[in-house]
């Protein structure tokens, strides 16, 4: 049994999905954000840098979203939501999730979270001003590069697809229009009628 | 034969490193960041991302330092540079290089890229300020919670040690004390003596 700390809105959505597709024994754990539960404690406990998503297993506890990912798709090998045998296939799955994580998901984190990289009020305004605009561009390069389609991987569904449609929920609300991009409308549509997406949103409530 | 196109100086090198350590057949390819070549349309036909490293295979373009790193660990077992078969020693692994990448080679590029996210000059100055906060709180985690030792994962050296000491190697031009981290300061020695270490940065010049 497995334990999936997270909070609504955050990149927690896409391993929480992971898990529900081979129906993996879990509970979900919500950190409450607005009372900063994450920099509690008992939080900072079971992960030492206070973010989420966190995974609780039997061994000890998982955190980023990438290794998350590779973790269900390997420990759970029947769902096959990874070529894991394919050193080029799956590293080509690594590469996605690692841009998803490094460039993107740190491109809308500069509307939030501007003061992890300055202390200064107006430059944080700055950032924000700026959001649309990188996130603009990785959608461009999602669009152009990454959805092979009808899954982002081709034919077969992977910890890709989890991934990018959780990040690609916060391109509205970065002020992206996401009508300019058909192939990331249509991965959305199609991740929304999934089971396990609509499992996992409903929990997250 | 692999390319492997990469900067001196950058997170590259952690592969290139990882490319030497079990004798992998590759050829190294400087792309010149002081002319801009990782813009020009060549490289960008290799990249699109204008950013290095990128591995050129006989099966396609590979980027992302993570997937890279684990790319090499499996296209070579008998260096055992990762525990491949153990979802959980390998998930933390992957969990190591996703913060390096993620959280620990962000906060260094707000130090010289900082117009990635904001457009104000004024705001750059300030982000150029807090890298050292930022780094030194990213040295504290991985001294704290990250090292095992010897290496980066106990007995074993894996593909988390030259990506580590690659970004270790930025710590002092982000002036951020070395000489506070007893861990990391035997870890870059050991790293220092490794003939896979030395070679890679010979090849960089």
């Amino acid at each position: 049994m497995y334990t999936l700390y997270y909070a609504p809105g955050t990149c927690a959505l896409a391993t929480h999905i992971a898990l529900e597709e081979p129906g993996a024994p879990y509970k979900a754990e919500r950190v409450d954000f607005s009372t900063g539960q994450q920099r509690s404690t008992d939080y900072l406990r079971i992960n030492p840098k206070g973010r989420v998503p966190a995974l609780v297993t039997d061994k000890g506890v998982l955190t980023e979203t990438p290794a998350l990912l590779a973790f269900v798709a390997q420990a759970f090998p029947a769902a096959k939501l990874a070529p894991l045998a394919d050193p080029f296939a799956f590293a080509r799955v690594q590469e996605i999730n690692s841009y998803l994580c490094s460039t993107v998901h740190v491109a809308h984190a500069h509307k939030t979270r501007g003061a992890r990289w300055t202390d200064d009020a107006a430059a944080i305004e700055t950032m924000k001003r700026k959001v649309p605009e990188t996130m603009g561009a990785c959608a461009e390069l999602i669009e152009a590069e990454l959805i092979r389609g009808p899954w982002v991987m081709g034919d077969q569904y992977t910890i890709c697809d989890p991934y990018l449609h959780t990040i690609c929920r916060w391109l509205e609300g970065d002020s992206v229009d996401v009508a300019r991009f058909p192939k990331i409308q249509a991965h959305m549509a199609r991740m929304t009628e999934r089971p396990a997406v609509q499992r996992a949103l409903q929990m997250q409530g």
